[in-house]
């Protein structure tokens, strides 16, 4: 039962969530124990040479296949904290602290875990907006041409061919500009523009000037015409920011191939010696192994510099609301936190979202990014409700598990997604299932985070693997579904209409012996409760003795209706109950 | 099973050891797997539609009470890395990585952990010469009194009197520099010296000005002569920064005192309210409850401009080593990787060492300390050797614990010691067991990390909690335990000439019937035998089979002899062989 137990001091188990308010977690082997208390006090707090304790139960928090989780809220009145646990089993009540486990509370303050002073300065601090915020994701190459004498070469007429790596068909920014009101009409308020800087492919992840916009997607002006029609309308604007490499047409890069050990730009990447071999593979670091994007060295000053002044030009001359990262996960923790001082320091309430695919704490601790692409949801999603690998009890433990593995402020301002550029689409992920896309964009809007829609998979679009799901948007509004519209539309309302529905609610899994999968959310007084069908076979469930014998009104179709003590739900479908 | 495995990626489980070498880890309960192999390769490295894997054995590195300990070190060539776990138990196999456990292993690379890249920028690199440091400790006031004419008025004659909370007897530097010939005898070639700068009690930690001398102590003169003397010797030389808060009668406090919320330096400290008042418990921010030592607004602006300023001085004049961080827990995080930035521009072999009692780890990941006081290891070696509260067992679970709670380059510049001027002397603590005090030493300096000497514990000082321990320095030889001297130097010499004895010797605990502690130390080809009594009464023991029938020399006394199968220890003492 000890072999099982675990608290780890200062991180996703004990931290500050706001200047006065510390959150710790314990995980225990499940069903092992029955109760846990907090034992807690100022380390300096002693009266007649007795340390002064305090006592607090911890509540259940949930349960993944091997583990309970325990949750308890302090505020420390001078900000310090010492701590341990009280578990209770149905034959023992042990002591666990740092030092271990003890038969009896120690009186020794150097047993107990330490959280010595609750810094502002290393609070986790994430804008406020970005809890309000549903994403919206656009691949400027393909959402719309807006003005076809910034077409490239070659260009081919709009959704008339498959995607390739190598094709265009003129997307740019006006065409953004020009579907605004499509936007604004969807309810989404930030739009997430993969990179629009100068590059040679189509997706422009190969960057050759990271000050300029690239000729085929439109100038500065055009730009700035669109941040500012934006902020109009009240939507937020996020670059991409392509710092772990360069592109192989970036100036210094090219001087590198032309002067070689001579170029002055020999430091600014990894070159593992000379001649420098464009080749596969390269005598130089990548990106994976392609020799197109060679790896920045963020070690070298100049670069440094160089890379930091491309994130605070953009900032100050266009006011955008937010940098995402590529591949942040493969540069170095000191370039991330000097890059949030410089950025913040322009404006505190830009959002940092860095693509970090696997688990993210180290680069969340408050000193990095606000957020990752959290991909792991993704997964969980698509697997329960897309493709039923797993099974409703797998999906909790695994979204239990996601919950338990970060603090619940970085949650809340986590980026969620069924798909991206990176990704086959959502629809063809699920074999053209309309129902069951719907389900997995219901599951995303209603956990903690802010969900993001990749352009087009609110209409249906289709799309394997890249380029697969690179095509044109599809804008004939007969060639849209528009029922799945409609009801992402519906979404994005409830989001923004019920506390409970996102991010600041709380999520707790009702046990039942169905298929079913159903959980409550809370928020101060009100309550929702989720059940969804994720099979396909209908399936009927005994509600909560607290739902039943009511009123309630689905809020995905708005119908109200008398609750009996059981109801069913067809296949492949869903209730959400108010 | 499942439930008592833990690996953390990034963290003490899983870290780039140098620029080229990860180290894993893996913790399994106890006894309860026969195996454990890594899997892992590079992300990006697929042939035809596979991931390409490598396999390799992980070895048993120890066990505390509920867990067994994995290690492995691995070389990526391209510095990437994802792994995963392939655990071999009696009945079955199963395979664990990011995300849980399977049966089989995963084709899918988001199922392993994840080590994205090995940025040297990230890399914890302590400096070189740490490894090689024996540290001794003085206490200023109480070393040596060099300089009559700077004795604080009501001086008692040295040694005269106990030492209270506010007598003096005219300890300083110059006393510091007449004995450094009794330092280099005793072998040791570092001296940490608590705060030596101008301050109104006689310990020294509330600070008036930061950027002078305590004129008791002497001037910058001599400031300058003792750190030029010890570098001839080669000693190093480490301050004691006490930035946490300031003294009461520090100018900028004052002037709060004076003119409240008007004064220009009110947003220098915590206030919480108006006036601030200086009496118990006081209504802003301070050490402990103490109203005289004042909390710095580490956030302000000025106020870290000021310190950093003052850590930069010290470095940029005067040459120092180090600087010991006194409360470190307890100042933001920001602060620290400031300061890091700040003094290693300056002086990139600069020793960080920080004050944390407890887990230190947020603390040691490269961008802030070298090393903290490992007081963890000071309380093992007390309980086990000094006041047999645990027997052979628990303490050899409780430094397999501590030695796996840090990667191993952080263990190997731990700042380990006895005791210090916060705890009863050593002697002390051990009811005057001379016998008893030789085992800690000898268990202290064959531990990893860097052993530190309070001034005294060489010569068998005693003294209770603060001030008993701050007692005047005997320089009397007759008054000194030279037996316990000479065994002390012995071990510093040992520490020098057996790379196997100090920090770079890697332990392993030697199962054994007896009641005797037994490890083995080996670096390269080298290796020792320590065993160790600790109890009251004589006991025999079993050698390793590698160790029987052979010459062995015991290096605490210098005898050779032929090692017969068993060999007895007398009651608190030990055998070291070779």
């Amino acid at each position: 039962m000890k072999a099982t137990i675990y608290h780890r001091p200062k991180s996703e188990d004990a931290y500050a969530y706001d200047k006065s308010t510390m959150h710790i977690r314990l995980r225990t082997g499940k069903n092992h124990v029955r109760k846990v208390n907090l034992i807690y006090g100022d380390p300096y707090d002693w009266t007649k040479n007795q340390w002064v304790t305090s006592k607090k139960e911890m509540t259940p928090t949930g349960s993944d296949a091997q583990h309970d989780f325990w949750f308890v809220e302090v505020t420390p009145p001078y900000r310090r904290l010492r701590y341990g646990f009280e578990i209770i089993t149905k034959t023992e009540t042990i002591y666990y602290g740092e030092s271990g486990f003890l038969d009896t509370p120690s009186k020794d303050t150097s047993d107990y875990f330490c959280f010595p002073f609750m810094n502002p300065a290393d609070l986790f601090s994430p804008p406020e907006w970005v809890k309000d915020t549903v994403w919206y994701q656009i691949f400027p190459e393909r959402f719309a041409n807006g003005d076809p004498s910034r077409n490239p070469e070659g260009t081919l007429p709009w959704g008339s061919a498959a995607p390739t790596p190598t094709n265009h068909f003129g997307g740019d920014l006006q065409g953004i500009i020009d579907h605004l009101d499509y936007l604004q009409e969807l309810g989404i308020n930030g739009i997430y523009l993969t990179p629009i800087f100068e590059a040679s492919s189509n997706h422009k992840y190969d960057t050759i000037d990271y000050l300029k916009v690239d000729p085929h997607f439109g100038d500065k002006t055009t730009f700035k015409r669109l941040v500012d029609e934006c902020h109009k309308r009240g939507i937020r604007i996020m670059l991409d920011a392509v710092f772990n490499h360069a592109g192989f047409y970036f100036p210094p890069f090219q001087d590198v191939l032309k002067n070689q050990q001579h170029s002055k730009y020999s430091d600014w990447f990894h070159l593992r010696d000379f001649p420098v071999r464009a080749e596969e593979p390269p005598n130089y670091d990548t990106f994976a192994f392609t020799p197109f994007m060679p790896k920045f060295n963020t070690e070298n000053e100049e670069v440094r510099e160089y890379l930091l002044n491309v994130a605070t030009y953009w900032i100050k001359e266009f006011d955008i609301d937010g940098w995402r990262l590529d591949v942040a996960n493969e540069v170095d923790h000191a370039f991330w936190r000097e890059f949030r001082k410089r950025v913040k320091a322009l404006k505190p309430d830009l959002y940092i979202l860095g693509e970090v695919w696997h688990n993210s704490l180290p680069w969340l601790a408050g000193d990095q990014f606000d957020a990752v692409m959290n991909y792991p949801l993704t997964n969980a999603i698509i697997d329960f409700a897309g493709k039923q690998k797993i099974g409703q009890q797998r999906f909790e433990h695994v979204i239990t598990q996601l919950t338990h593995m970060y603090p619940i402020h970085v949650q809340q301002v986590a980026f969620n997604l069924l798909g991206s550029h990176d990704t086959p689409r959502i629809l063809t992920q699920t074999d053209n299932d309309v129902a069951r896309v719907k389900l997995q964009f219901l599951l995303l809007f209603s956990q903690r985070g802010t969900p993001c829609i990749y352009y087009g998979d609110e209409i249906g679009m289709t799309g394997g693997q890249d380029p697969g799901c690179r095509k044109c948007m599809v804008w004939e509004e007969e060639e849209q579904n528009q029922e799945l519209l409609s009801f992402v539309k519906r979404l994005i309302q409830l989001r923004k209409q019920e506390k409970a529905f996102g991010t600041e609610g709380d999520l707790t899994f009702v046990e039942n012996d169905s298929s079913l999968l159903i959980y409550q959310k809370t928020y101060e007084n009100q309550q929702l409760l989720f059940v969804i069908n994720s099979t396909d076979q209908p399936d009927s469930v005994q509600l909560p003795v607290s739902w039943t014998n009511r009123n309630a009104n689905d809020l995905l179709t708005g119908e109200t209706f008398s609750l009996a003590t059981e109801i069913v739900i067809p296949a492949k479908s869903a209730m959400v109950l108010k």
